[in-house]
């Protein structure tokens, strides 16, 4: 079916991105924080997300090099993430993504 | 932080896609069957994936409209997989999650 050797899931980039980023709520995180930095309780509101499940995907995508988390020594105290360059550089991901769903799933249900 | 009302997760074209492709194997069958159609065995062995799993998925794809199921009645019988219009759709997706995936994890492993 292939030629010569089968490149191993290793090495092959869509795998590997695909164990990144394949994830519902990771998707949603990049999309809301690719408008600024957000903080927690922003993000489970947008991503529509439990605490805890929230806390496990941000601390995942912070190990990850995706997002940073700024701590601020306010009262009470103000937990912020952003976006790193690695996270931004998904956009265009996000934005194929986009396109897709408005021609095949957002504009099904209008009609 | 956004101005006027917040869009729901339901009319988000990211959320509706994110739901249908966000897990790691359902793109990995998408890459192997841009190929082309490819039976259960090839892509169990391309996907790395157990039959159990596999199975699910292309059931869930199936129901989803991205892959179409043919069976051969021949001895013995043989079952392929193939994208649909909808399924061909995701191939964008693919390729910026490719070109990410070779900017940010292959070159990185590669230093």
């Amino acid at each position: 079916m292939k030629e010569g050797k089968r490149m191993d899931n290793r090495e092959c980039p869509i795998a590997q991105a695909a164990e990144l980023i394949a994830d519902p709520y990771i998707l949603l995180i990049v999309r809301d924080l690719a408008g600024g930095p957000r903080r927690f309780t922003e993000l489970g509101q947008s991503v529509e997300v439990n605490p805890r499940t929230l806390t496990a995907r941000l601390r995942r995508m912070e190990a990850d090099g995706l997002i940073v988390r700024s701590v601020f020594p306010e009262v009470p105290v103000r937990v912020e993430y952003r976006l790193t360059d690695k996270g931004k550089d998904l956009l265009p991901v996000l934005e194929a993504i986009r396109a897709y769903g408005e021609r095949w799933l957002i504009a099904n249900v209008q009609n």
